[in-house]
């Protein structure tokens, strides 16, 4: 069943109303729903109702709760991608693949090495498009909550605001180089459940030494694995590494 | 420094001979080489030399072996990534992701539930364009063999050979909405060094039952964490736990 996200509380005494033009798109147009036809909706609660749709109209789509849904898709911990801005489908892909994999916020920063320059108009435009592409991953991947996306002009800006967060941990390639292959999982280890966890990269040219500098005191410095990955794929080993640590057993 | 594959084995007291029409093009007008520069070759019995090229012309480019490069960057257990068909566009970035991940074998099944359909012919037109794609991923993340890739027209052509195989993992997203969660893990903290471990993965639609039902008694039937994780990005799920299992101390 398709899954959409409705930014009102679930309360089973109440009827709801999909106002969202992209949605009513999709429930009419694509998925060709009509009244009587079911569909999940994700409340900004965290609840999730199978619904059944009772009125069907181009400004809005009522629906009627049905029956509650009992899923936890979200990471024990919540993960901050904080990265260089890297080429633009690279970015995209980045984006839609850790919102599959769980991340609950990313930060794209204007980083020392990075060979994409965006200032904030040029970013504003991109905005519509990265927060349409993680919607849909979150839907896709049955997801309770829609990540977020920021943008900072360098890096000093993320490390302004670093007390937001329980952990930080910075990916950097030199260290791997050096065979450093053990901070990641000493940092994972000690995550509890809720923790704020930053976890920074770099783009495609990698950190700068004083980019890294900054989070000397503050964070680990990891190496993710004995390959280079490239600036898009080392956030999905990080995360995959924290569902595989922290989400299953045995 | 720029690294290159060569399928001769290092000898000291050897001088080399590159005649791969595209690294010839790659050093000389990709890199813009000259004599007396410095490339990094991997040789098929797995040594690095940093090498200095000697002499260049349009059929060959002279090397000679200047200093070894110790690094180990193969995943410690082997792993053949076996998934269903799916979009072009995806099944090459998953080629390029599990390359950088440590995969050494790709399968591409024709599965009960792939949208797209390949005959061989079709198949054989597509190996060029992957084993290039597997190729230069290989080079980018310092791999040390470059993966192969077969096809196979379904299922059953791979379950008539799992013997080749130290451990069967089928990863299965019905046992995961039923909240498997554990033989995953169970499965990967048996793995010993240079074991073979065959992973299987659905196309777009997922395993058919009957799919499942023929590794039931032979392998582990896993779920990877508590998202629905697309085709593409499952095996890249399972590789960097593997990395993380066996590659990371701490």
């Amino acid at each position: 069943m398709q899954r959409y996200f409705l930014n009102q509380n679930a309360d089973e005494d109440q009827r709801f109303f999909i106002t969202d033009k992209e949605d009513i798109h999709h429930i009419t147009n694509v998925m060709r729903h009509q009244i009587g036809d079911k569909i999940i909706i994700t409340f900004e609660n965290l609840k999730v109702y199978t619904c059944v749709i009772t009125s069907i109209d181009d400004t809005e789509i009522e629906v009627e709760l049905e029956e509650a849904q009992s899923n936890d898709t979200e990471l024990p911990v919540e993960v901050t991608i904080c990265s260089g801005l890297i080429k633009a489908d690279k970015y995209e892909w980045l984006l839609q693949k850790s919102t599959e994999l769980g991340a609950s916020h990313f930060i794209a920063v204007q980083m020392d090495r990075s060979v994409v320059k965006l200032n904030q108009s040029k970013v504003d435009k991109k905005m519509v498009r990265w927060n349409k592409i993680v919607k849909e991953a979150a839907e896709q991947s049955y997801r309770l909550v829609i990540p977020t996306i920021e943008f900072v002009s360098n890096l000093k800006g993320v490390y302004v605001n670093i007390d937001k967060y329980d952990y930080v941990l910075v990916a950097y390639e030199d260290v791997a180089k050096e065979g450093e292959m053990s901070e990641f999982k000493r940092a994972l280890k000690q995550f509890g459940k809720g923790d704020r966890v930053l976890i920074i990269f770099g783009p495609e040219g990698g950190l700068s030494p004083e980019e890294v500098e900054l989070f000397k005191n503050n964070g680990y410095i990891v190496g993710l694995g004995h390959r280079i990955l490239r600036a898009e794929t080392a956030p999905l080993y990080a995360l995959s590494a924290i569902s595989y640590e922290k989400e299953l057993m045995g």
